[in-house]
């Protein structure tokens, strides 16, 4: 596989990024387009033909033998349709379908953004070497993947890892999602800067009101700063504990905009991770911040695209 | 693997069961001794030895090739070893080994209970031909395991499924694991009998104040009893709902003593459940009693010894 190249999509409810990826990860060209989130879904898939007609145009092109799409959920890899919430012109649009027509052909492979982050991760990040992982992305929303006996789990559908969206707080505020006290709800940037705010946290005079802000302040000691990271630390806590209860991973991989917080976000992770971590076989769980950077998703998606390729026995994840 | 014959021993802090059992899930014999719970180690195992004298008497033990251990956990398959929490006497205790020594040497494969019930169910029960399954016994105690891709999914120490001890209300009573608002301090038997207590149950003339009394008293209308079964239902809906949407399950079986309330406990389980599976993914999400009985953890023990025997690809799990 590692003389192998791919074309890989990111799509996400800002922008389309593309790449031909090579099978050590490494981007050989790439292409973006803003994605138009507010238009119908034809013009959503014009968007995507035309930054596959950019990589196409590149001499590589010709030795890509599969595209792998990491895609805004929920998607069905199942069915080969995405729905992404940010991207309202696309419900159950059939994208494997008009991918593999966009490109003559090509396998197409579908997982969930995720999915594909965790795939990254494990191939050349934090997760590399973990035969069971979770990574996360704590962003504007909270979502997450898994790596279990050595191989990225999607589930059937493409979205397994929605860490986000798991309940922690049976009786909480209600969650767009429908349900309560669900992890992205404690712990998401704007959560946390909203729960600052309401606790007396006042912004500087720049007016910032983001969560890095909100770590800034924390770092200054200002208290409902401080107390808003310790909730979200404490939320991201038992869903951690959770998954490691639930499936026996070993690692939690820690990315996303909030996880740049560094220790006021991972300091009172750690000491929270310890009230829920609590039987024998979880509790030598580390949590570590994410090394890969902005490509992960395109990385991921490549890798999954390998996979594919090269079977299911020397797969690059 | 059908024609296959193996040795099973269920391990709990009440009995210590055995069976040989053939290829088809029937046993062909069996013995039983109460678990010395409170004497020291090797007089439990003494109790398992004895055990497996009377199994090896029966003329079919020569055809036996392996030995499956479903044992109370926490257990670590990795290193051969239990700490049942009921059975102070075992604490990282070598089983596998004093069972491969009694045995004359035949491979041992160790899962922890949940686990066993979970294979049990799938090859034979409720998740027969469910790829991706949650099953659970709600006791006095929670415990569960999972399948996924089709095949059991144990974990690396034999613990996966545990979702007893994930937190469902991370503010919530203190659970004797050393975290909050488990899903066992809300679920359980003894749980469901002390909160109906607590909320003006009256037991009847007989003092029976067992889950399956307070499910007799909610079946006759009262308030306290019902509302302790939903709040059961609620913490199981939201852990099912959590498991679903971190690995993609498509169904729970739900065994155990509670579960034999049936709709007192299923109705409201089944509601609960539309409130915290809110993701497209998990929506179609079927909860289910379970159909295996009281020999589950036989038969889910002989399940795993035979898929050691039969090789990864046609075992029965």
């Amino acid at each position: 596989m590692h003389t192998d190249l791919v074309a890989a999509l990111d799509i996400g409810g800002t922008k389309i990024a593309g790449a031909l990826v090579d099978g050590h990860g490494r981007i050989r060209t790439r292409a973006q387009r803003a994605t138009p989130a507010q238009e119908d879904g034809e013009t959503v898939m014009r968007a995507v033909e035309s930054v596959l007609a950019e990589l196409s145009a590149s001499p590589l092109w010709d030795t890509a033998s599969a595209v792998g799409i990491g895609s805004a959920g929920p998607v069905d890899a199942s069915a080969g349709t995405v729905s992404p919430v940010n991207v309202p012109g696309w419900r159950d649009y059939p994208l494997v379908r008009r991918v593999r027509a966009a490109t003559g052909g090509l396998p197409v492979e579908l997982i969930g953004d995720g999915v594909a982050i965790t795939a990254a991760e494990h191939w050349q990040g934090a997760a590399r070497g973990h035969d069971n992982a979770l990574c996360m992305v704590v962003s504007t929303g909270v979502g997450g993947g898994l790596v279990l006996n050595g191989r990225l789990h999607p589930g059937p559908t493409g979205n397994a890892g929605h860490i986000g969206h798991i309940s922690v707080d049976l009786d909480g505020d209600p969650c767009p999602c429908g349900a309560r006290g669900c992890v992205e709800r404690m712990a998401s940037g704007p959560n946390i800067a909203r729960r600052a705010l309401d606790d007396g946290w006042l912004p500087g005079p720049d007016g910032d009101v983001s969560a890095a802000a909100v770590a800034d302040a924390a770092r200054r000691g200002d208290p409902a700063a401080l107390a808003s990271f310790a909730r979200a630390a404490q939320a991201l806590a038992a869903g951690i504990a959770a998954t490691a209860t639930l499936v026996e991973v070993d690692i939690a991989v820690v990315g996303g905009g909030v996880s740049r917080a560094g220790e006021v976000l991972f300091a009172p992770l750690r000491e929270a991770l310890t009230r829920y971590a609590t039987l024998s076989f979880v509790q030598r769980l580390a949590v570590v911040p994410a090394l890969m950077g902005t490509d992960a998703g395109l990385v991921g998606a490549a890798s999954a695209a390998l996979s594919r390729t090269a079977g299911v026995t020397d797969a690059g994840v």
